[in-house]
């Protein structure tokens, strides 16, 4: 199929927080841009189901458990034959640990909690990126900023939430081993992909974005330690990160930003 | 038990390559010390079974395989009630992936392929420190350096074995996804290691070691692409992994170091 003209973002993990107003922010302010929102239980997405009742025919829901390389497959192959390409993808589910809390010990760590986490959190965007980058070297750079030269020009965008906790030389009071791990690692993976996309040409710009310390079900156990103005909405936290992305340029690419746009150290 | 008086060293991985070498080496160089050596198949391990006759009630070698915590909760047992205490712990084994090749691009990256080496080189070392971290608190710090200010003795070393690849500011390459994400996130492990067990009085010191690239079953296939001059023997890179751990002390815990003792960066 040719691809479509409008520019088309895919947001992973889309169903609440981060990941879902992603979805509403590009629908709202971004048309005629359309969405396809992945997460892993389609019929339970009250928020999706909304968006699609807004804006019939721009946004397109599928079923995709990070954890299953054969979901994801499925997924990039729905979106090839209807749209053809990708400008953005957003990598934005995780978890903190399968018990709803980080280890504030050795004592708390354990293989299953460990693997489980890395699973979902690193092994998962990865694969995302290995079955979609195909669509992202195809995209129009519908996303970010252009500049002047188009030797510079970028065909995508992806970006991988990261969190400021997941930067090593950034960690003062260690704890939450199983996440930090995972943010680490995928920081990894995110440089490894702006190598292997930006060898060539079409460019895909890869980044890690932090979201801040945001309203959403993963941090809720920890909302009483957060001063109150540092404990952002989803709409706010989508607002600053859609800000930096709409800056975005191939020069640009293999970093990772906090909220505010500074650089965080890897 | 009460704790032996002589040194021990718990070397995982010690049936071929750096960790044998550890071994080799901690008999040779440092007596009266003892040494803890586990790996998958002891059965297997000639290199250990020779040690074992050349330095007998010196050596004690332990089937551990770190994919399985309840060996390494075991082993911990064994160590507790024979020698009460550790004051250094390596954790030495690493693959770089199943198929014994790194990805040299995002075709070559799948789900299976990547938990594989995090559960390996990633997890593993985590659940080793977690069961070992009580013995290494009651080390008598018969490794490294003490100052003479008796406040910043320590107790016990922890040494991970990292590789500069391993390292996301360096990454000028890419490639070696999963092996490059295992060693970021075992970087981010020793990290918090080194707060936790940094905290309080007795302190362990936790360092990332990057041994160079050694002749080894894991680097094999790479050689050709490795001035002579920089292809290690394992006794060579131990010598100097040696020469680095018999320096340290409190202030340098929580860093990645190369085994020209340069820091490396994360």
């Amino acid at each position: 199929a040719a691809a479509v003209m409008a520019s088309v973002a895919l947001i992973q993990g889309a169903s609440r927080g981060i990941g879902l107003e992603f979805c509403r922010y590009i629908l709202a302010k971004k048309s005629p841009a359309l969405v396809v929102a992945t997460c892993r239980n389609p019929e339970a997405a009250a928020g999706l189901r909304d968006l699609t009742g807004q804006y019939p025919g721009k946004i397109k829901v599928l079923k995709v458990d990070v954890t299953r390389e054969k979901d994801i497959q499925d997924a990039a192959e729905i979106v090839k034959s209807e749209f053809g390409k990708l400008d953005l993808l957003v990598n934005s589910s995780a978890m903190l640990h399968p018990s709803g809390k980080g280890e504030t010990s050795l004592r708390d760590v354990s293989s299953q909690g460990l693997v489980a986490t890395l699973t979902t959190n690193t092994v998962g965007p990865l694969v995302m990126a290995k079955h979609f980058s195909p669509l992202l070297l195809k995209g129009n750079g519908g996303f970010g900023h252009q500049p002047k030269d188009s030797s510079k020009h970028h065909s995508a965008i992806l970006v991988n939430m990261t969190a400021k906790v997941g930067s090593i030389g950034d960690n003062g009071l260690g704890g939450w081993y199983s996440y930090r791990m995972s943010k680490s690692a995928l920081n990894m993976a995110t440089k490894n992909l702006s190598i292997e996309l930006g060898r060539g040409r079409p460019k895909v710009v890869c980044v890690c974005l932090h979201p801040g310390t945001v309203n959403t079900d993963l941090s809720r156990p920890y909302h009483k330690n957060v001063p109150k103005d540092r404990l952002f909405s989803p709409d706010h936290s989508v607002q600053c990160l859609m800000n930096i992305i709409d800056n975005l340029t191939w020069e640009k690419t293999g970093k990772a930003y906090s909220w505010d746009g500074s650089e965080l150290p890897w």
